[in-house]
């Protein structure tokens, strides 16, 4: 019986890695890491995970944001919000993502990532390398009432659907690395929480 | 009519780019760039992407290979090799590369990409950056007659199917930056031939 070639099994075969994380590291000068921003839209990911990438690279850390939104521009446009096709959605950027940290790059995915299931998933494909997942916390009432994107009234008009928060569900992290209240932290102070986080895990080097 | 929250309409919004090409550049002391290498199976790609890595590595450059089989054991593990399934595995490869080229790195890609038009794709999605496209040449029966992996055998005898060369076509480049003859150079012949090229195109500083 013809086998049906299944991708990882009749086309795939392991080549020996040129280059260890070791190498990788030594040149880069610290180690690959993924921070994993999740939260309600309107609580602030980007923000953190843009002052995040600002003060990573003044002190020559090598960094990239993947921002669940600009994802979803690109390599998941062909996602929509569904539960299954947001499963898939940060499937691959759980996949992207390890990737970049294989590469050596300290990576900072802000994406609401509503399911507990999915971000454990990212956490399991990123293991051994360091994962630090950041409970971006707010309030449904506080996100709603900054609305920055319009978006929550757009949902509650009834014109978006499968918007987490209004009728698609948010699962908070159980046991996150941390938790920031940001509305009684800045995003710089969340910034310098996950850096310290970041040098106590031995990514960077300690001051 | 509620909208049906596609992406990149409804809950997408473009975030300003915290860093630029030109700050990652001076950061990582190159520029990010694109080499994708296509040919057959058992053309020699990998190995020349192992020896062009290890090239650029030992120079301090920040690099990355992303070979076709080792996405297809993460990334793209839900398709396999029909047409259809071939072109979202390109299009997933040059958005993920896109991804790696913004943050800096030099991406090499290792793909068979037997379509003219998905690796046309990926060109036009890098733009602006640096794309070097590299044919790595071998006739149909050199590729068989080495079948490293014995899977030309596999697919001779029906075991595998859509296997490129066999019944599922290759599309050799019309204008590649560089083909390279496998028969007549070796792995470190072109990769120091895509390292000229990378020197001459602005990505490394030349000598």
């Amino acid at each position: 019986m013809p086998s049906t070639s299944q991708p990882g099994t009749s086309h795939a075969c392991a080549e020996p890695l040129v280059l260890d994380a070791a190498a990788r590291r030594a040149l880069m000068g610290h180690g690959g890491a993924m921070v994993w921003l999740t939260g309600l839209s309107g609580a602030g990911k980007s923000t953190i995970a843009n002052a995040l990438e600002r003060r990573l690279h003044d002190e020559g850390c090598h960094t990239f944001v993947l921002d669940g939104d600009s994802v979803r521009r690109g390599l998941c446009r062909d996602l929509g919000f569904s539960a299954a096709d947001r499963t898939e959605n940060i499937r691959r950027v759980a996949e992207v993502g390890g990737l970049m940290v294989q590469a050596g790059l300290v990576v900072v995915v802000a994406a609401i990532s509503p399911f507990r299931a999915d971000r454990r998933l990212a956490r399991e494909r990123l293991a051994p390398a360091v994962f630090i997942e950041v409970h971006v916390d707010v309030s449904l009432a506080v996100a709603e009432a900054r609305d920055p994107k319009g978006l929550y009234r757009r949902a509650r008009q009834g014109l978006l659907r499968d918007f987490t928060g209004i009728d698609s569900p948010y699962e908070p992290p159980e046991r996150p690395e941390l938790r920031v209240d940001t509305r009684h932290q800045s995003a710089a102070e969340a910034a310098e929480a996950i850096h310290g986080l970041l040098q106590a895990q031995g990514v960077l080097a300690r001051p």
